[in-house]
């Protein structure tokens, strides 16, 4: 089965890892979120395609959820003495993958080929690709002013009040190589347990992507980030009502209205299906804690079976 | 004493750290080769100014005479696992050093500033200033074509035959701020014992510099690096004979005749002291390997009580 993903960061990396066992590795493509990526210490730092790429080598930490299995952190205890910022934390390892692609990027490869490359070192069989080569960078308003994700997210811990959300550069930008068609021709579109804000918001607002997704809608399925009234991970709830939406599998819903035909959702939402039903979403329930690599395992097929017109 | 110093990489530091031992930290400037810089992995990294740095930081590794003392090799280890250019030895903590001076050049200021900041940081009382914060790059050419000083000595382990050695855009650079003046100022100018041709050579290839040293004539005094017919350590014999120089005492003095009062040289090369008053050189003769601290402070008391004319 051909199989199409976007994804977000470390709630994504867990569901692709179930998928990756479930499907040949190689039928598998992910359309991974950039609008996250930063500059640090004059680095191009793309955490969520770094996530997904870890996770798929098998290399993630898994009790963190992002950056790779037995980092150390001398180079960022140095950057420290030195007195540079190190809210973020690069661990030494990884910034091999950031020194790497910050030199391709500015000898002129694009993102996406750099990220080929990535993967293939890494020998990642399934292909990631960046949501597009232009640069797309969520920022968030809050009370003192606009925020980049990573210092909203990493350098104040989510812990301010988000007022708005923007992806600068959008309007812009073109879907990298290779997204659309994977859209196209996937048989089955899934859109992984990512914050719908800030994760998959800045895909989306990718000119064309949305609009691919609808011509592909009976055939996308979502996997709900959120369980009851809150988000499994992360601040998407915060997020979400920033942009007006409720914090509910309804809300996640309604973000993704126009493409989208299944919703898996927590078997504790069963409530809310037949709102999802009135809507034209067809609820899947499942138990969507993806707390080992069987839940990991047991949901990615959940997913695969789900697909199909509302009842 | 104000005290300046011209200086290589690791035998130059050898004697700094004995030089500082014995004056007041912040009477000595060090002017330190830049002409071995070079890019490594899209970085800037200055070898010379950053051995100098973390000897008189207290931070060298003393085994290896380069890097930082109880380094650690991750991030090389893993850019190795995605096949980049693994010759160069960066360790993690080093690390920080070059992407803080990349960016802070990337961002418009001179490698002086940068240098200075990087010693405030690492509570380096001494001054050092780079010959020049314009790009002179020692090219050395071999049968194979032209390498890049790295490229040569460390990736080649200098064992390749040398044909040629040049600057490239030393006739475009100016001395950086402060180093004419370091060296008009100082009551002693010490020339390291570093290599004359790929460490004091670059050096003197900045136009000015060589005025200004023949200039203080009296006050300057150098150590040799090489005892008997061959190099302390290092390359200098090869490049010295690239060079048309004689491989000894007498053929640094000839490399520094312009300017060059008095030459600390080694006991055993006592027969070459009549050929250097010949020259109107003074000769000095001491034990000049420094094998330990003790060496290094007792070498460093003989060069401040050398100075003086001819005899």
């Amino acid at each position: 089965m051909r199989l199409t993903a976007i994804a977000g960061g470390t709630g994504a990396a867990k569901l692709l890892r179930g998928l990756a066992a479930a499907v040949p590795r190689s039928s598998l493509t992910v359309i991974g979120n950039t609008g996250d990526d930063a500059e640090i210490w004059g680095l191009h730092v793309s955490p969520d395609l770094d996530t997904v790429m870890y996770a798929l080598a098998g290399r993630l930490d898994a009790a963190r959820g992002w950056g790779l299995a037995g980092e150390t952190f001398r180079c960022l205890e140095a950057m420290g003495d030195l007195g540079a910022e190190t809210w973020f934390n690069l661990g030494d390892r990884d910034l091999a993958t950031h020194l790497y692609r910050t030199r391709a990027l500015r000898e002129g490869r694009p993102l996406s080929a750099v990220t080929a490359e990535l993967c293939r070192r890494l020998s990642v069989a399934a292909r990631i690709l960046p949501m597009s080569d232009e640069p797309v960078r969520t920022r968030v308003r809050t009370p003192d002013g606009w925020l980049s994700f990573q210092e909203y997210f990493v350098r104040e811990k989510a812990q301010v009040q988000v007022l708005d959300v923007e992806y600068a550069g959008a309007p812009a930008a073109r879907p990298a190589p290779g997204v659309l068609e994977a859209i196209r021709a996937a048989e089955l579109v899934v859109v992984c347990p990512s914050n719908p804000v800030t994760s998959v918001g800045p895909v989306l607002a990718v000119p064309g992507i949305a609009e691919a997704l609808a011509a592909a809608r009976a055939r996308v399925v979502a996997v709900s980030p959120i369980v009851g009234g809150a988000a499994v991970s992360g601040p998407a709830g915060e997020l979400m009502r920033a942009r007006g939406l409720t914090v509910s599998a309804v809300g996640v819903a309604a973000a993704y209205a126009p493409w989208l035909a299944t919703l898996v959702m927590d078997r504790s939402d069963a409530p809310h299906a037949a709102e999802l039903a009135r809507r034209g979403v067809k609820a899947v329930l499942a138990d969507i804690l993806m707390t080992d690599r069987d839940r990991e395992i047991a949901l990615a097929r959940v997913v695969l079976d789900s697909r199909g017109p509302v009842d």
